[in-house]
């Protein structure tokens, strides 16, 4: 029952971010493809931040697949990542309408960053619910995944100062890592 | 479960992209009906926007009736939909605010196109997971309905630099077609 | 399982509804309440609204109640009244920024009007799934309420001509009297 | 049935609002950090607003555990509340975008006064609801710490005009309190 009402208002918060990103596209005037020109950065940012925000809600989703009970601190945790995943669309407009300028290209990993630590945080909330020898810890395992995220994304904050390319590069293949589902709460689905 | 939250989450995401459409059309000042006029080419793209992603959801809901079970393809493909579902809010602004100019309406005829495109993958993924035998697979059956929509959009991107209003007439008649409820799930539905 | 679906749907769209509303309500710079003053008939205009679209989420909500299964016209019929609903923002806006100008009043009331008419259309639909002899027919009853509704809409548009503050006062009673819930669908509910 | 839909209803409404209120964080265009700086108002006030409405779901949640019925007034003292917190986009805007002005921090505590308030009301009809000896009433108690928070907000609003800086310290420590998940209703779930 409350498992469920947090999942609802997780989808429905998660729903509206990756729409209202969009609101961040104008709408141009003009007669030939050329008015699109200056919208490609804001496009691809857009790109990038679907494709982000759609794995938060992908994990999230198979991760309360195995969640069997959540106490008071996990509504907090659960909250405090949907925060920081509720700048996202500021993030990426800002991004992309400054065209990928180093400092915002760092404000966006940092945003990233701070949604994979409230990510963790939430991890941990639920752990300290179910007790190192549940199904739900043996389903966590070790989190290799989500550490190795964690680390590029931090590592791509000072490398937009160097080249924003290879930061929105590492974002990118970040991102593509995680498109493959989870196998971790599938094994732990198919055994429940 | 699992089928239950993507339902959630693809209703969530339908339901802002066809209400936020409407911030498109700008409140006028004026004190006679004639502020209105220059408002007409937006109402009319959100109208035709309103039906066609009010039918993506109809059938959407209509074909996840017979879904038995979903996979981690099914998720990401849906995703996918969602996606090009999302810039139709865009889309639409801007066709209807370059009133129907040949690059708009051929834009706008490209992302339903897309979004067929997506739904036909959204098909494949789940008739991989049910297996050529089931019942799901019988439900679908040929989609003769769905090739032709497809056709159609294909065919309306360069009739829109003969003629845009070809392209709408196109695009109206088939949201019309697709208005009448699809027999197929229903069908299973009720042997189910 | 669909009636389920459906509903989930219309809450969505009408939760989206109601609160974008808000964003007509611009906020302006200022150090002192005067800077509210003008927002004054745009924040009356939003109040009207937001009880207009919750009574209609109410009603919906207890009509619902009384639904035992739903065919492809409930569907559209139910769209076809979000899209009336969905101007609601629009009409809201137009109404409040114009400062109740004659005409924008009159459109305020042409969208109630229809919206009332949608919903005595998706009424319909209804009663031609359950059949006249069924426990949701008794519960609809002759919708004299109803009637005299649609009947104050429709004469809130010639009305507003004449001095806007009529139709504003005609459909502000109208609200209040819808607030009372429903006793038909309660009666229905207790017994089934 | 019923309790499901308010629920669900809430969730989309105050989902929609926590997220919304990002959209006053304008884009702002720049090449270093200095470009944050104007933002800083508006973003602290969209912490605490996103913290409010966030507890606010947090006691809606954990009281609606304990609630067995819901009547016609509890929908209509149910969307009061929801009115009252769909103001917060707003009164956080007004507060963020003039800097903390007195008058802008006396009317958002006027805005969570309300809220309370209203919050106060719908405990009230679920009362009415369930009787003086029900397990929702013994779970309710004396709500002192909703008493506490309302005088405190209404002490805000004149305190806002001599410094505005106590009026916010008060509200935030409010909100801290509040944060820590609140117990009456997780002892009546246990043992319900």
């Amino acid at each position: 029952m409350t498992k469920g009402r947090i999942e609802a208002f997780s989808d429905g918060v998660i729903a509206i971010i990756i729409t209202i990103m969009v609101l961040e596209l104008k709408v141009p005037e003009g007669r030939d493809l050329a008015m699109l020109v200056p919208l490609l950065p804001v496009f691809l940012s857009y790109v990038l931040s679907f494709v982000n925000v759609g794995l938060y809600w992908n994990n999230h989703h198979h991760m309360f697949h195995a969640v069997r009970h959540v106490g008071g601190w996990v509504l907090w945790a659960n909250l405090h990542l949907l925060f920081w995943l509720s700048l996202m669309p500021f993030a990426t407009g800002l991004m992309g309408e400054n065209h990928f300028a180093p400092v915002t290209v760092a404000l966006y990993a940092v945003d990233l960053a701070m949604c994979a630590i409230a990510y963790t945080l939430l991890v941990f909330a639920l752990l300290a619910e179910h007790g190192r020898d549940s199904d739900f810890a043996r389903a966590i395992g070790s989190d290799r995944k989500g550490k190795i995220s964690l680390a590029c994304y931090v590592a791509a904050i000072p490398l937009a100062f160097v080249q924003p390319l290879i930061s929105l590069v590492l974002m990118a293949v970040v991102a593509a890592i995680w498109v493959v589902p989870d196998r971790r709460f599938a094994r732990v689905a198919e055994r429940g």
